[in-house]
């Protein structure tokens, strides 16, 4: 869309009507709906949103594409349910012959288990398909020469921008300096999720999960969404204007 | 493949090179492994499944080509696992403007949840994205006049053919004498996993998940694999010789 155009007024009037960005609150509230009254499992969510994501990161980048000889993805799988995607994202990455071959899967750093996915999370983490670390490198020279991009599957929506934590924070940083692309699963990690990052990273794409959260308005990498399976009253309660993906497609660009 | 050309023991030693077709044992193994050891959850795998048969279907059944002005797709859904993929199937169907307007989930029929699928299985139940009826029409010209085809995700792999109970044994009857086409997950309804069945239902189509059982063997209909996110050291431990699957296709037609 050319947003030259347009007043700024003007471009946001049209935004909102195509397509809805959600606040935290609504995409917390949608999530909450299709988990209690749709009754979709944790399981099946993450299972959805994973493969997804493994889509858009093939089409974003074709093996053919890959500027290293080795088709290596390093993916950064956080504690919680983000993490939970990347880590089923990597798995189908790996059929799909892009070779994931690295991953961080934390245990909360609080030590304890307060947030509901944590079981499926954790089942998850112990799946023997993906080999996996459980440490991640900071050395940024290391990521730049190991691998053709990075997967940000680290904190998500429900994390506090503020107050991230170690290890978290570190890899943050890491992530800020590396070199190879990145792309972000639903939020980047460390942004906020209702603004823009002014000194955040710089993913070049982005696969938005459900709907666009309002931090991705201005995203000017490739913007993939993936939320076909919604239930159409959740649709139109929440105005969202989705897009009409095609034929059997579970992701569109947008 | 020209069968007329090789005596019977050529072209079954032929078969068993090519492709691995599971005895009811092993297929209940692969299962098991996959959820003990690979540690998937029983939700993720129907998912994966469903969506398979979703996309299976509309391969098989274009819009297109369906003879009827609505595009009706009766889902007949038992108790167990197979009804709780043929639920995910028709949620996918509905995604894809097939409308799949009526399903048949019944309980379990001694009133006992025995099977341990039973808790997502009834969860999946409740699930208010399809329209469904809890009891299903046994007029065979009704179905035939309503329906493009029947998708029958009744019996399973694990249940017994020679003991269907009601009202899966009357509804059974009823399928072998539509004319509209039928197809099958897994394991076509009353037949044995391992046997292909003399005067069972006769599917024009069958999706077997994992791999195909020893019930398929002779089946002459279109046939699909969807099996593709099965971990390596399974395919090689049971030496299922699974054909590429193409790009990022999750299903193939055998």
């Amino acid at each position: 869309m050319d947003k030259m155009n347009h007043s700024s007024a003007d471009t946001e009037a049209e935004t909102i009507e195509a397509l809805r960005y959600l606040s935290k609150g609504e995409a917390a509230a949608i999530e909450t709906e299709l988990l209690r009254d749709y009754r979709f499992g944790q399981q099946q969510l993450i299972e959805i949103w994973g493969q997804a994501c493994a889509l858009a990161i093939t089409k974003a980048y074709p093996l053919s594409s890959l500027p290293k000889k080795q088709p290596t993805v390093l993916v950064i799988c956080g504690p919680d349910q983000n993490g939970s995607i990347g880590l089923v994202c990597a798995r189908h990455l790996r059929i799909f012959a892009l070779c994931a071959s690295q991953e961080f899967t934390a245990a909360p750093v609080n030590g304890q288990d307060t947030y509901p996915i944590t079981f499926s999370a954790r089942a998850l983490r112990h799946e023997m398909v993906v080999p996996r670390y459980y440490d991640v490198t900071t050395e940024v020279q290391l990521i730049n020469d190991a691998y053709n991009l990075v997967i940000d599957a680290m904190l998500g929506a429900e994390s506090d921008p503020t107050n991230v934590k170690e290890p978290y924070c570190g890899i943050l940083c890491t992530l800020k300096q590396v070199k190879i692309p990145i792309a972000s699963v639903d939020v980047p990690s460390g942004w906020d999720v209702e603004e823009p990052s002014q000194d955040g990273i710089h993913p070049e794409v982005l696969i938005s999960l459900i709907a666009p959260k309002k931090c991705s308005m201005s995203f000017s990498g490739k913007h993939f969404l993936a939320g076909r399976f919604l239930p159409y009253d959740i649709q139109k309660k929440y105005e969202l204007n989705l897009p009409d993906y095609p034929g059997t497609d579970c992701l569109i660009e947008l």
